[in-house]
């Protein structure tokens, strides 16, 4: 508990007044509401899901697997921070469509910016953005995504999912790297023949270098570098691409920076030597893809000085260097960008993102940029209608300092994590987090799920990721008391755990 | 010309009065409006692209690739078959941002459906519909998708764009082809260990089987069935898969039926010997893809005789059989899907659909359902408000018999590309097409993108397709008067021709 200054530790226990186990005190912060769009409080009416969630589940189950389905919602009760169900449940959302609701459910600069007349074009008409783009798409891009470029990127291409931002970054990396090879954009006529029936020299064995517990979408291309679950890869042909260690750490990282260090340093080395390894199988490595903080494979970081060096090792080998902040970004770790943190302006060759952002993309070096028209493209090369409302959603996170917002409950939450694992020592440990991007783990896998569902029939929504963790994933408005108000409910619940 | 009534040579010849070669007679049918939202002809102020889409042309430079760009478009003076562009040109759209927009521009249901403050919510809150879906999700899917399910399909699945309607199609076809293989849904500790690390048996050596001329999409897996274009496969690592050959048809194909069915069956019987190889070659196929006319390709038909066959053939060997409608589907061939018009109930196991359908997806048969949950998953899993959009969309092509429409104005459409290429024998032939679906093969690629640069100046917007067709993409209020105004251009044109 080092990192916990004398006053947080003491105003946390002011706010919460988490003296006895088992008994809840509502502070004053947690019934405060943020505004008048919002409710401010849970509210449960059934367990959850509910019978009218059930009925539609079976109904589903006629057109679809319904095997991931968790219950039915209304979304047009819904507000800001809190999540109605079909059966009139309201929750307190800290998982937020697995991280992709920036400002909340019906936020009203996102109602107003839809009622606007101005703005029904953009949603009806959808244009082939790689050949017929609107005459205002390079103005919104200027005023959207490009005013939140990663330092050294002025250049941005959008995409429909992170998926699709992943695979064509991957082939921006691909032809960026065959390039250099051949020192010329011209291929040769065995090339050009080759590849149009799979073959090597124009299809050639070029590799992706990912890390263990990594995620990056599950297209085939993406799948290739995914690591964090079975269910994802069973059964999906693959590409032979080398897969790195990906640091294990022990949290809090200040209290164990030596080992750490020695950890990431174990890991570096083998990605050099993996690097040279699939070289000398005649697969190279073209590029190399990372999350700032794994989040499926269950919310593993790493420190600056790991992902500094993990790119200089990238430079020095020629692989290009893909940041995925498909999860990452958007603001949740207090930062836009969770590379941010790195305090450094070289951070990457490419940045990939979706979720939050609302439209997929990636943002590169101009040299990342395809040498002619058609080779990175599709039909509709993301949406302009995504782009309009993310111009919205970085309004409002200026126009209210959500970032700052974000640090602030951030801090109360994670605080509360660590005041509640020195409390419950034997449910809960290795609590960690940047902003309100922060997990904590359960004993194991049974009790982690138990715990969701228990915290979920007392009016708050969460998710689990990798193995045994719990992973808060709010929207940019969770405010420190929407922190108390979970911490509240979360001590209840492991108060009363058997 | 054998298949042309007398009757409708006629009421051709009196509709274009294409009597003298280069005069232009312009037909009572192509001066009369649709509906009070559109335009009644194309006006152009400017060559193609006009200056202000030169200068955005380079503002986005700045920012992207732009190689590929046409021109900039004013979507919001758009009105049904006529495109609006940055410098006032308004453009007969016979390409549709390829192919993508169903009901021309700015429909009046459609900016309805959006002025309509019950849509809203849809609009501005994304859910992840694999794990939250919104209480009408089941009723939506009904009324819309499976409203228009083909034969023997109760499921669909729905995705965010084409490419990623194919990624999952196909990892449907892989995770059926193993569990019928291993006879359990459950897989062996030595599946579910190595698939984490792309190795087999977990990740295994299963193909998909695809055709030469085929375009399924450009992410890994897609692109691995995908053999239009060097520009889309170059430089992009691939799957050893086995490529068929597709029939070459002559053209009109009921003049050549003998011919026509000989090359088939030497195709089917290559299919065959492909499967039979690859099993031996360890890596089965687990699938064959195939789209019903071959789109990016270059318009490349078959008969109905020919799919039922390889849809058998598929069945014969174990392998699933998915059909892409993303670029056929949706009613341009006068069906709402062009598989259709096989005559057959049991055409396919999969079929794919994204375009003017707005979201993403595909149909498919019970037994293609993966077996649990999330393994067939991403997080937005498509998108609930291009779901209303579709549903309007199905509304108007009910209310206004579009289909009829459609296949009204494709025989004008073809029957005048049987005239135009029987009067310019030297530029045009092997003129083709089912309703709207229509292209016309040039003498020479070069010959091609030189008549769609002056068409394009006359005011009719087109696109190419294989080596040397030009395709026709109109939208389905395509009427018969917009062909005979397309077609007094096109003369116009071609009898300038040098």
């Amino acid at each position: 508990m080092a990192l916990l200054s004398r006053h947080l530790t003491l105003s946390l226990q002011r706010n919460l007044r988490l003296v006895t186990p088992g008994c809840r005190y509502v502070s004053q912060t947690a019934t405060k509401t943020v505004s008048e769009f919002e409710y401010d409080a849970p509210s449960m009416k059934t367990p959850v899901p509910g019978p009218r969630s059930k009925e539609l589940t079976r109904q589903l189950g006629e057109i679809q697997n319904v095997g991931a389905i968790n219950f039915f919602c209304n979304y047009e009760e819904s507000r800001g921070n809190y999540l109605v169900d079909a059966d009139g449940n309201r929750m307190l959302d800290l998982y937020t469509q697995i991280s992709s609701i920036p400002l909340g459910y019906n936020h009203p600069a996102l109602m107003k910016a839809l009622a606007n007349p101005n703005n029904l074009s953009a949603f009806v008409n959808r244009p082939a953005l790689g050949i017929l783009p609107p005459e205002n798409f390079p103005e919104k891009l200027t005023e959207s995504l490009l005013s939140i470029a990663p330092s050294g990127m002025t250049r941005v291409q959008t995409m429909a999912c992170g998926s699709c931002s992943n695979e064509n970054a991957f082939k921006a990396m691909f032809i960026w790297y065959k390039n250099k090879e051949r020192g010329t954009n011209d291929p040769s006529p065995e090339e050009t023949s080759s590849c149009m029936i799979n073959q090597r020299p124009g299809c050639p064995d070029l590799s992706i270098l990912s890390f263990m517990g990594a995620f990056h979408g599950r297209t085939m291309g993406c799948l290739a570098t995914t690591h964090s679950k079975i269910i994802h890869k069973l059964d999906i042909p693959s590409f032979d691409w080398p897969i790195a260690p990906f640091p294990r750490l022990k949290y809090p990282l200040e209290e164990f920076v030596r080992e750490n260090a020695q950890e990431e340093a174990r890991c570096l080395e083998e990605v050099e030597d993996l690097i040279v390894k699939w070289r000398q199988k005649g697969k190279p490595v073209a590029g190399i893809v990372v999350e700032p903080i794994q989040s499926e494979g269950g919310d593993n970081h790493a420190s600056p000085d790991f992902f500094i060096k993990l790119r200089s090792v990238a430079r020095k080998h020629g692989c290009a260097f893909l940041v995925d902040e498909v999860q990452t970004g958007g603001g949740a770790t207090g930062k836009f960008w969770a590379h941010e943190h790195w305090g450094t302006d070289d951070s990457a060759d490419l940045v990939s993102f979706s979720k939050k952002m609302l439209t997929g993309g990636y943002y590169h070096r101009d040299e990342l940029q395809p040498d002619k028209g058609y080779r990175i493209f599709n039909t509709w090369m993301g949406d302009p209608s995504k782009n309009l409302l993310l111009s919205e959603v970085l309004n409002v996170i200026r126009r209210e300092n959500l970032l700052e917002e974000v640090t602030r409950s951030g801090k109360a939450l994670l605080q509360g994590l660590y005041e509640l694992q020195s409390r419950y020592p034997h449910l809960l440990s290795r609590a960690r987090g940047q902003g309100t991007f922060c997990a904590v783990d359960a004993r194991d896998d049974v009790t982690r799920d138990n715990l969701l569902l228990k915290i979920r029939d007392k009016g708050v929504l969460l998710g689990g990721c990798g193995e045994k963790s719990i992973r808060f994933r709010p929207a940019l408005v969770f405010k420190e008391y929407h922190a108390h108000q979970f911490l509240n409910i979360f001590n209840d619940v492991l108060s009363e755990y058997k």
